[in-house]
């Protein structure tokens, strides 16, 4: 099968982020064998088993959201101006109880038409309810994931090693699954949730599975404050104190509260940072130090985490966030740029979620890639590509979007969901849920 | 003319955001004669010269930027991430020193656009050039505006006079002007680039020609230090000081550097403030105390500034910024609310606007709404439709716009404004500034 995508300004985002202002693409089979400026020659046109014309549209790289909690979806605004602690007692806590199965599954297959229609090609799942399913959805929708059944350790030590069993086997069983769309790690929920020995045993795992491990980090200042009152250090430290960082291959989420030292350990253990600035700020969790990350060179990627605190799993917002709070924090103008930032939702995501693959358009790579509709008001005048991707560009911008040569979506119309009835049932089983609370 | 609007689910945002789930509106020429739950009786229908169906639509007020420089819209991107004075010496001001008539109406036409698409009925422009031209723009789109033909007072005594005279002489025979769509203000540009004396003769003026005044305040720190060591106080103390405060209604935009002795001061003179999180964060200048300046009763409305400080007019996007921006500062997730956040962007924005208009779904308002598709996936599930409207909406849901009742925008279609001609000319006229410059 040969696709030939024509009459494309194509933001390769390569090593030297390359611009085609106007070119063309083949896809043949899974693979880019094509990435050309000008029109195709004849013969190319000739091999093509169907050629797209995309005139006024991008073509770049899909994004990834590196962390997150897609089966939430359907807590979308059910209650935003709490403090934290009533947050999640009055409302989340009480909500995700009633989730069953049917409840989960609209709410994932929500999240990834959102996803895919805003241009996110492939993100991770850290969750404990129905993950088979969850694959199995995946599977047929095409998308990449990072799938990881996570385990919180309060409770005894039976059933800490039953969900450690059982995390490792879902691990065991689709890692690669998929075409090796589907990748999975093992994930203790966070330090303040896992005790120490835990986290020790599901590194351990991890280790005879050859899995990286996934965690929440320092996402409050609560949390790293009462770790110090029980432990006498920062969980990091902690982590660091057991030989645990050198270990495994650690991708944490968050990772607000961090000082300088912090940060140095991270790059000198190569651990990877899912930042998450949409929920920090909404949760009143505070702001990371992404500036000083990226200086002490820490794979940062970028992640949505779940729609109750964020509200939305717009890649494109999130990364806005990322890059102008930061520029407002250190209050400097030039604290990140334009290509720092996107580097972070596409080459180190595709690092952080294990796809093996570059995060550019390139011939070679698998043809993950996305367009975007380049005629809207607010992307106009149109010449800075690089710039209105990072500062200007919306989800709804999004037309097309292909992962390992398959097409997802063709001018903005999902093609392996329906949109109508993802929305019927996200509402029919939001309103159950909800009403079964009251 | 009699439009009705049925089948729609309305967010009057009045006193007490009263949701109707399913209803219809009345526009009788310029004014709402009905909003009502449930389905018009037939002799509201028999009434209408014109009924429309806005099943599965959101109605609701629209939105207003207080403070912008639509002009420099053809700046979008132009340059990102330089430290400010070099932004501003190697970029910005090269190109305006550039922009001629042709330019400055192409950035203002696709300000408009741009505008009107993603939701936002009325807004401010600060701007020294073509403002008759502007005027006259404005009058045949038919938004709403404060229009101000800002002064800079570095320079000679005669020079201010005569920037003061042309600037008042357009402020008195513009203000009321296309159906009392159009405000005007007079506008020292800043305290730091308008000696005191020159900011004092300005007041005169505007006692004497019964007008506000609108003017930067406090944007950056080192403007703000500067201050101190030339004058020896805060630039709001200085105009207090000399008794201004008191003498007119003031609006100032940004307001980054306060303390809350000066917000208490804005509360006593009930000066009104245009908050801009994005510019202020895209040019390392700040994070505004928005939350105490609500404590204080101060009335904040939201601006986007100048596109190349933003990179977009979406209003969504700078609410949402606004809101998240508190909540991660104080580290408080119910630092700012869903009903606090959409009275800056409706009530208060009408206000600081001059409107005379409510800024609400109510009879006998002006028939100023907005309408957005609901059936988006990041929108749902739909219940939740305030916190949707601040944490989920975004400017492409908008599909139409009515100002006095005229239609600006019919299902994403510009009504009044030939989006393909904006967008050509913008570009026409980008190319030909860059290039001037080169």
């Amino acid at each position: 099968m040969n696709t030939l995508l024509t009459n494309v300004r194509i933001a390769t985002l390569d090593d030297t982020f390359t611009i085609i202002d106007h070119g063309y693409v083949v896809i043949t089979d899974k693979i880019f064998t094509h990435v050309e400026s000008g029109d195709p020659p004849e013969h190319v046109k000739k091999q093509a088993d169907r050629i797209r014309n995309m005139q006024g549209k991008w073509l770049l790289p899909g994004l990834y959201n590196t962390h997150g909690h897609a089966a939430m979806t359907l807590m979308r605004g059910y209650e935003d101006d709490l403090p934290l602690d009533r947050w999640l007692k009055e409302k989340i806590w009480p909500f995700e109880g009633k989730l069953d199965r049917e409840a989960v599954t609209a709410g994932r297959a929500l999240a990834m038409s959102e996803m895919i229609k805003s241009g996110t090609i492939g993100f991770l799942e850290m969750y404990h309810l129905f993950m088979d399913d969850f694959a199995e959805q995946i599977k047929d929708t095409g998308m990449r994931a990072v799938l990881t059944r996570s385990v919180i350790g309060l409770c005894s030590r039976e059933e800490q090693d039953a969900k450690l069993d059982e995390s490792a086997a879902f691990a065991a069983s689709w890692n690669g699954e998929a075409d090796n769309r589907i990748h999975t790690m093992l994930a203790p929920h966070a330090p303040n949730t896992c005790p120490i020995d835990y986290i020790k045993r599901i590194v351990e795992r991890a280790v005879d599975l050859q899995l990286p491990v996934h965690m929440h980090l320092a996402e409050t200042k609560k949390e790293v404050d009462d770790h110090y009152k029980m432990h006498g250090m920062h969980p990091l430290d902690q982590l660091d104190q057991y030989g645990l960082l050198n270990q495994v291959q650690w991708l944490f989420a968050h990772g607000v509260h961090l000082e300088q030292k912090h940060i140095e350990l991270l790059a000198e253990t190569k651990a990877l940072i899912s930042h998450n600035p949409i929920s920090n700020l909404k949760l009143g969790s505070g702001m990371a130090p992404l500036s000083q990350m990226l200086q002490s060179n820490v794979s940062v990627s970028i992640g949505c985490d779940g729609v109750s605190a964020n509200n939305t799993l717009d890649m494109w917002e999130e990364l806005r966030m990322a890059v102008l709070l930061q520029k407002g924090l250190l209050q400097q103008a030039d604290a990140i740029n334009v290509k720092q930032a996107l580097r972070m939702v596409t080459k180190e995501g595709a690092t952080a979620l294990q796809t093996g693959q570059p995060g550019m358009i390139t011939v070679g790579a698998e043809a993950d890639c996305i367009l975007l509709d380049q005629t809207a008001a607010h992307l106009q005048p149109e010449q800075q590509l690089h710039s209105h991707l990072v500062y200007a560009a919306r989800g709804s911008d999004v037309t097309d979007v292909y992962v390992q040569g398959r097409s997802l979506l063709e001018n903005k119309q999902l093609i392996t969901l329906d949109e109508e009835k993802i929305r019927f049932e996200a509402n029919e089983q939001f309103a159950k849920v909800a009403h079964s609370i009251i």
